[in-house]
């Protein structure tokens, strides 16, 4: 190995929420039972531990009774508030320790990401069952049609602008950065990232872009401030259309980019470069074979694409808590999955690189800022809102650790398209040699 | 784009083999027939050039007839001697141009590589027939059992190594190159192509490798002699073992690398680093969850492993000429297949690169040295072999510089490694920084 090579956690910002002790005056959970754990509820928690595999891991029962598979190796301790949170953790335990945790009926005084990796880091190995799994998601999943998709991309981007500038970089990129050394600011590692991607397109002065999915509008003008390449970005939440319209203007990028409201299956046009950083997730693979269609009959028989996305390393749905309360509609691919886009169409994939772990280091600098402005965000929502988000970006945190997450980035071309870099020694800065 | 694209056949070997015309004294083609040609003979013929997408090829007929749908334009010449071979032409046009190249029945006055790609352009974007394929691949193709493994393999690999090391690089590596630069040999090209592979695995002194499909072993040896690694090399070609067992003695690496006469299936032990250079190819989609469970049950946690193999942009049986004359059971996989070695096994896919025009500028080296070899092969063989061969490696360079093939390595490691270097910066040489 490089040496390089350093383990994740070593220059990554800490996050150290942690729930106050009851004792400790801080929130206290509300209380649902008076009576007291019975020995059979006892047994089962036990069981539930052991089947997650023995994480090191007390639970505090409301009556002050404690159940542990491994006393001696306790390390994270959670509380749990009545029999009623108790006997719904035992019947779909992901998504009502979500819940719960959001409600204060289950808290911790160990660091949220801590804990949950524990978990995964127990569980590694148990591959959950993708039958049962399809299903629940097919059962409970949100449809991503054109009027479904518009409400799903609302309930997630449309929280404020404010909110979001709370908490992400300065130019509201809200997708996975690249780090090109441990030490970069998140700010500095989001240009790094758009610079990566016009690199991998090799973006030129002129090169007429699609791009789908735009954001805040960040990247479009970056493409047109800093390539010369007029852009033709795409969105479906206005808050964040009527902010990068502004954006354009006060920097007199107007004519260089175009911000329409549509949909992706409204894109029309021809282009010399199609790029989509983060929209991919939205689509769900049931019309992955449509986008590729779309991106095919756009794109100039010597051009280039680039999608960024969220990925799975096997086709399963994404968590049944993150699809209801955070991202509904929301489905990251499988690199097979994706493969649908580029494989009827007659593309050719160029390349692939997963920087999951990126994206973690990514997620700890969102964590760490989100904390010091949980006050605001409590007082633009409620304590609730601040829990579901800790929750969510501490989950992430783990999940892309963990391996149970992957961000891929996947160039490609139309397959005839021989005008293309041999090597990649041009996506790598010229480094001073060796003296 | 980068100044340094320059288009694919600028400073690639030029290849220039050609039929002599008759008149010339060259081969005659055998007289097949000795009545002429009918008006629907050549009616048909037209209907043939049209449907292809009218290629600027005249088909001269035996009876000294020709035919063209675009005679302003004739760039090309094919001769047919005879009626048998005509028709045979109309029932099943790619596998009868191939075997009637090779009896001789077909010739051309024109460079057989650029005949070809002539076609492969004027055919382009007319998708051939899935399903219809797969049928007939299923009818006619061999199978890929232990027992026919080997028989498939002896086929192609134990044609003497006599007759490859009269066209291969000195080091007889029989896999794509990497052209570092565009005026590379073949010779720097296919260690540029070892040294790239080692990079992108971080090989390091004392890693345990096993390679799957192990050629004539330079790989084998490479890995040992020059990155301290202890290497278990698997094969079954008898003659390529014996050669690379005798090269190990002779360097003195017999302890280092270990030359097993055995098939994938039979693959055991741990191993840091997995890697396959040009094995996939035979392995047949049917068998690719089972292979990626032989590497996860061999790889350690922190290991790493990469598959190198020709490829496909999406699944198609490969021709059935060169399936049942060159490769009996060769598949390459569009990367969705591939995807069935990973995704099951709970493995990440961390890179997949395409090096499709990097195969090409290779077999068009291997296409110059063959032709330069051509006397030497027909004392080993015959007419017939040199034809044969000739067609295979015409066909296959036109193949990739039209986009019909790829070159796909894909770098891998079980989910849970994050011991893995962050960027790609490692793989490219350091530079002289700007002045």
């Amino acid at each position: 190995m490089p040496t390089k090579t350093v383990s994740t956690n070593d220059r990554s910002p800490k996050v150290t929420h942690r729930d106050l002790r009851p004792s400790n005056g801080g929130p206290t959970p509300a209380a649902e039972s008076s009576v007291a754990s019975s020995a059979l509820e006892r047994r089962f928690l036990r069981r539930a531990l052991q089947a997650i595999g023995n994480p090191p891991i007390e639970v505090e029962l409301w009556d002050g009774e404690s159940v542990s598979t491994q006393p001696d190796l306790v390390k994270y301790r959670v509380h749990v508030a009545g029999r009623r949170t108790l006997w719904k953790l035992f019947v779909q335990p992901d998504f009502e320790f979500a819940d719960g945790y959001v409600e204060g009926r289950i808290t911790t005084d160990s660091d949220l990401t801590e804990l949950i990796q524990t978990v995964f880091a127990a569980m590694a190995d148990r591959l959950p069952r993708p039958r049962l799994e399809r299903f629940l998601s097919w059962a409970t999943g949100h449809a991503r049609s054109l009027k479904a998709s518009r409400e799903n991309i609302h309930h997630h981007y449309d929280l404020g602008n404010d909110f979001y500038q709370l908490w992400l970089d300065e130019q509201l990129l809200y997708t996975c950065a690249y780090f090109e050394s441990e030490e970069m600011s998140l700010e500095a590692a989001q240009v790094a990232k758009m610079d990566y991607i016009c690199r991998k397109l090799c973006l030129k002065p002129g090169d007429r872009v699609i791009e789908a999915g735009c954001g805040w509008g960040s990247f479009a003008l970056h493409m047109a401030r800093n390539y010369g390449a007029r852009v033709t970005a795409y969105n479906i939440s206005r808050e964040q259309l009527a902010f990068a319209r502004a954006r354009a203007t006060a920097e007199g990028l107007g004519d260089a980019v175009t911000f329409v409201e549509a949909d992706w299956r409204q894109i029309r046009g021809e282009c010399d470069v199609f790029v989509s950083v983060g929209m991919l997730e939205h689509v769900g693979p049931e019309h992955y074979r449509k986008l590729g269609k779309i991106i095919k009959s756009c794109l100039a028989p010597q051009g280039r694409g680039l999608i960024h996305s969220i990925g799975l390393n096997r086709p399963r749905p994404i968590d049944r808590w993150t699809e209801q309360r955070i991202f509904p509609g929301g489905q990251p691919p499988a690199l097979s999955e994706a493969m649908a886009i580029f494989e009827p169409s007659g593309m050719s994939v160029l390349d692939v690189e997963n920087l999951r772990l990126h994206y973690a280091k990514t997620l700890r600098h969102w964590l760490k800022r989100f904390e010091q402005s949980s006050d605001a965000v409590r007082e633009m929502f409620d304590e609730k809102f601040v829990r579901m988000w800790r929750l969510y970006l501490a989950a992430s945190v783990a999940t892309f650790e963990a391996g149970g997450l992957q961000l891929f980035q996947i160039l490609f071309a139309p397959a005839i398209n021989n005008d293309l870099p041999r090597t990649r020694d041009h996506l790598y800065p010229l480094r001073p040699g060796p003296s």
